[in-house]
């Protein structure tokens, strides 16, 4: 079962996704070999190459529905972006260095070429500003399988873990600080559910809300934040016990992935400033607040857990590196697992 | 532009995506780094580690629309297996070991948890059998996006180049005999104007055509051939000098990726055995000769170009690994392209 972590699932109805994936565990397991490291839970797969020499870390990610608002906007390109960006922000997660990726568009067969090369244009401009290979990938054309119009964004992004142990939390101890680091946006979680809320609301990407300020668009379909450098900044100055890259499931589904057996993460409310956009959707839509944690990032796009004495230090790391962070919590001695308080 | 061929195009109008793909030549070509290998022109990409001992070579790949028909005849475990076995051929045709893989799911929220995990478990089972791990994936659940049950899978898949340099057609010179490799079926191409033919005949997957004598279903969705063991046979031999997995775009779409200038491959008609299905498929359609071609594998689903004199060895080899396999045509000089004669 540990094996099906490494999946990740994503969409509205998490839950079934996971069943699914608790079902296909058995296969899953089955085609692990021994060059695997490590028991799953993290959302890149760890591979040691056959000198022994290397581990490699490989994640595969898609952009969700982002895409219809985006197609809207104009800006596929951020699809592409995010595509990129999110695959990178897993592998670094695991103190690895991001090295090269593939894209993956699939569309229906009235997606026009503009499109596309939209899409793969903002993927290739991440990948050269995080100085990432793009050494490949393939557009599909699927008729009859998208709605009109519609299409799906993915890459797969391939890392190296640069001498020794990947940093995938098993350091982590009761007493550790957590740190959060700040998203951009939404990055490319909830979109199912923020269509939901804007049809609901009648409100396009050009509506300006009130508590927001700003066109709905730009705060929605901000791009994915890309934390390359300050993990690697993090991990290099030996700060970094474990990061969380905080995707669907939100902040408790997320930095569980990173905790050992008997550690407890509690993450405490108001250390932060969660973003307006976030209270607009909840009452707009009628949304729960236990649904809005565990689905939107509130404002946190990673978590890293450092020691207590060097917090100070790695919040400094992540003010160089122009990224707001916050000590938003801390891990307890207790059962595994997060708590928002 | 030459970086743009390392991408896929599929789907019904291939024109119109390798017209996006042009457009997006210039933004691919400036997300190379100095660790890419080569100038494209092969589905799998290929990356130089940083202490420059070992050479990856990367592919994405989708099932395309033969998902639709999976899904009708409830096996959608070959659509997993498809996008993995896609995914190691590409990687095995440049001479390289297939190491490790990850899959995508994506899917309409109608999708359920039982079509998901057949997914899964099918590229799992393929993993398994060709010693290749399976290191993650992500399931993600796209409403608004898919049509109602429909679902899209892909793989990427990562292996290493063992010693030296990749075969990638460099080595191909005028003389050298091509011998094409026996596809079990049409592996994943061509299914949208399968699809077509169907609804145009009022065909269902039972059906049975005379001139092929059993249930379509059988013959349209036979699970794509592995060529892994028997292309790593035919390099550790010392016989290969290049290979091309044939995937849409046919036998001229895809010979001409790995011919090096001033060499001409033809084809000769008649020298292999063109199944049935090929001829039923372009008489119930009325689908051009030309189109076939230029969509199906017609019969061959690995080229492969080896010495003259070293023809029957190689032939030999793949009786071994019983592949079936013929002397399909020569490497002429002349100017660099593919003819079928």
């Amino acid at each position: 079962m540990a094996d099906a972590l490494t999946y990740r699932a994503a969409g509205v109805d998490r839950a079934a996704a996971a069943r699914a994936l608790a079902r296909a565990a058995a296969a899953i397991g089955s085609a692990r070999t021994e060059a695997v490291v490590g028991g799953g839970g993290h959302f890149a797969g760890l591979y040691r190459l056959p000198d022994r020499a290397r581990l490699l870390a490989a994640s595969v990610d898609g952009v969700g529905t982002k895409t219809v608002l985006l197609a809207q906007a104009g800006r596929l390109d951020i699809a592409g972006r995010d595509a990129v960006v999110h695959g990178i922000n897993d592998v670094a997660v695991l103190g690895a260095t991001p090295l090269l990726a593939l894209d993956y568009v699939a569309a229906g067969a009235d997606v026009g070429e503009d499109a596309v090369a939209a899409v793969i244009a903002g993927a290739a401009s991440a990948c050269r500003e995080e100085s990432v290979a793009l050494v490949g990938g393939e557009t599909a054309q699927m008729p009859g399988v998208y709605h009109p119009g519609m299409l799906d964004v993915a890459a797969c992004v391939i890392g190296v873990v640069e001498g020794g142990d990947p940093c995938d939390g098993s350091a982590i101890r009761p007493g550790d600080a957590v740190l959060g680091l700040a998203s951009s946006g939404l990055h490319t979680n909830g979109f199912s559910l923020v269509r939901a809320v804007l049809a609901r609301c009648g409100w396009t990407l050009d509506t300006v809300v009130a508590d927001v300020g700003r066109p709905l668009g730009e705060v929605l379909l901000a791009p994915h934040r890309c934390y390359r450098r300050v993990l690697l900044a993090l991990a290099r100055a030996g700060v970094l016990r474990g990061a969380a890259h905080i995707t669907g499931g939100g902040l408790p589904g997320n930095v569980i992935r990173i905790l050992p057996p008997g550690c407890r993460a509690r993450l405490i409310r108001g250390r932060w400033p969660v973003p307006p956009i976030y209270d607009v959707l909840a009452r707009a839509g009628g949304v729960p607040s236990r649904e809005m944690w565990a689905t939107f990032n509130m404002g946190v796009g990673v978590c890293a857990v450092v020691p207590p004495e060097r917090a100070g230090a790695a919040l400094e790391i992540c003010r160089d590196h122009q990224v707001p962070a916050w000590l938003v919590g801390e891990v307890a001695e207790g059962e595994r697992g997060v708590e928002v308080v």
